[in-house]
């Protein structure tokens, strides 16, 4: 195990009607705030109007900045900036999925950072420096509601880079599972691949004696997995089929699963250059390039007798307590390989694409997307990769 | 599920000569510092020293108050609300296990709430108000060192009381594992018996539907179990193992865990009698009460067919994830009891007591602790337990 500070100071307030709360629990923080959504489905459905009851009752201003897309772009964020310190807003307050809050995180570090917001991104600086952030959470998969991330398009490149800071945890998160009942089946998919590819990515560690948190992201991994089956199966409405994933997507990213270990991460990375490009929603990205990555590690570990130890058991063993496939192990490989397939299986039941070709990607640029992906260096930590590396895994997700 | 509201803005730092930076730590907070500690086996090892020599690197000062006991007393308590005030410390800093951070939390409160502090022993007050509190573990056993609670024993009654409030979470908490090789055994076993009773008070809940924190429970049970085996069995100075340990120690009672469900903690309750008249160790007591407690619920769930299927389906459960007993679950009361068993067996294997006769526990005092117990009125929520319930238990542990 691994050295490792942690702090997490996000209040979380879950359950029915909490979003309610959200007058009182800004007014702690500001008289005035700038109130971030996207202008189209949190307004159809009332939420927006309630956020504004209950900020009046609580003696809140506000100011509006609508209209973030999915892959929030980094001009509404100077948008939002300008807005910020012209209005003198003391909270940035976001309503919605992943998308809004990230867009809420970067203009909270712009508004009191001067320079260029997107050195930041490109880690040239760091801050400890934000305003604070509220959300009230309507999309589960992200899990920036409570984590140091926040991911930006910036359309010059377009780039997609993230910047993860501690200051970019929300000062309140505010949680309730029936405002995501109405979420369309596909965005409901995607969340939850998004989130099982956060707790992935820091289950494919090479440090040893991780066992506390090995186990922890088993454990969130199975419910996730159960409770998506019941919404999947009719239960668009069940209260607590939706409560379970709405937490386990917080729990996901909040940093309490990694700690003591490294992540991978290599999959993110090869996944926002699809985005990037292809504006392909973030969850769906990940659930093809998520078994390409596995496959791949499976293929190249063999020329090494203690990698493709490491690789094996490790895969072997997410396969039986993740996904059941008999623990024998009496073939490790094997075992690897029917967890792979399980997880396909898995995506694919919840309407998720797996391949490539099951998406709008245009195959001809996969080298130009490999020449992206390593413009900082090598990707991943649980192995290294390089261009014809990633390369490699995205002929293996178009196959 | 439950609503809930979870906040826990406790700073961890993990690991290898972590202790080191208590100077630069305690230094965000305040110039001077009450230093608490046990006197005895933390100045011994050097680690007081090394604490010391920190500060003074930071340019903080402290004043000293030794003398801690298992089950912290009041009195202490009021001498280090005497010289925080006088002295203006603006840190407690404990340096111990559980007693002695507990104790520097009824002092932080203290310290800036004028009155009877025991009033918020007894719940007839609340605060918000405290001291920052900055903690060194050196026995990893109550989870103080990010929970809400403190438990004082007040020598008037004498009364073992708990406090728990959102201002007891330290600012800050430093765990290096290497300070737990030289626990002796039996303060070990004390402590794993005591983090286990922490999660299993939460595990035995009546509430439905809580299955990311039932997996959470679970995981980390087995966690603390396979590592104090290893611990046990010449793994002393095992860096992992106790890594592994530590870690759940506090994730066991830092509220994570319950997050949407209430826990049972009457065990914990019937122990505070045995520890307030005998001084046993709070991890050994929890090792006798909660078989008990347990086999008590077995017994009287009969008489009402819901309370029965309730009941042998949770403890089934708890034998089949926790102990690995056979999930079959053909005779969920079989299953049930032979989970009880391997707790047993298990804290027998630690050289944790399991029967009031392996105490100095007088069984002519047993009507006298169920008088008491029950003070405040009937506890659990698992079960509620009134005087008569409360003496059956005591006669159960007894037999």
């Amino acid at each position: 195990m691994k050295n490792f500070e942690y702090r997490n100071g996000t209040k979380i307030i879950f359950g029915r009607g909490m979003e309610n709360q959200v007058g009182s629990e800004s007014a702690r923080y500001a008289k005035k705030v700038l109130l971030h959504h996207s202008g189209s489905s949190s307004v159809r459905s009332g939420l927006i109007d309630r956020v504004k009851e209950s900020l009046k009752n609580a003696g809140v201003d506000w100011v509006e900045l609508t209209g973030v897309l999915p892959n929030p772009r980094l001009s509404l964020v100077k948008e939002g900036i300008e807005i910020a310190r012209k209005e003198n807003c003391g909270l940035i307050l976001a309503v919605g999925g992943g998308s809004v809050i990230d867009s809420a995180k970067a203009i909270a570090v712009g508004a009191v950072n001067d320079g260029d917001l997107w050195d930041f991104f490109e880690k040239k600086r760091t801050t400890d420096k934000a305003l604070p952030i509220g959300t009230i959470v309507t999309i589960p998969a992200a899990g920036s509601e409570s984590s140091t991330s926040c991911v930006i398009t910036n359309e010059d490149g377009p780039w997609k880079r993230g910047m993860t800071l501690q200051c970019n945890r929300p000062a309140f998160s505010i949680l309730n599972p029936e405002l995501t009942y109405s979420i369309p089946p596909y965005h409901t998919a995607c969340g939850i691949a998004d989130m099982m590819a956060h707790i992935m990515e820091r289950y494919f560690t090479r440090e040893p004696n991780v066992e506390l948190t090995d186990e922890l992201c088993e454990g969130t991994l199975r419910t996730i997995i159960r409770n998506a089956r019941k919404i999947f199966s009719g239960g668009e409405n069940n209260y607590d089929a939706r409560a379970e994933i709405m937490w386990a997507g917080a729990i996901a990213h909040n940093g309490f699963l990694d700690t003591g270990r490294t992540g991978d991460w290599a999959s993110h990375a090869l996944d926002h250059e699809l985005s990037a490009l292809f504006d392909i929603a973030h969850g769906a990205g990940l659930a093809v390039i998520f078994p390409a990555w596995m496959r791949y590690n499976l293929k190249v570990c063999k020329s090494c007798k203690e990698d493709s130890l490491q690789t094996l058991s490790r895969f072997a063993r997410f396969a039986a307590k993740v996904w059941g496939v008999d623990g024998a192990f009496y073939d490790l490989e094997q075992a690897a390989l029917e967890g792979i397939q399980r997880l396909e299986n898995f995506f694919c039941s919840i309407g998720m694409p797996v391949k490539l070709s099951q998406t709008n990607i245009d195959l001809t640029r996969i080298p130009e997307m490999a020449k992206r992906v390593v413009y900082f260096g090598p990707i991943g930590n649980f192995r290294k990769l390089d261009e014809k590396d990633a390369e490699a895994i995205y002929r293996l997700a178009a196959e």
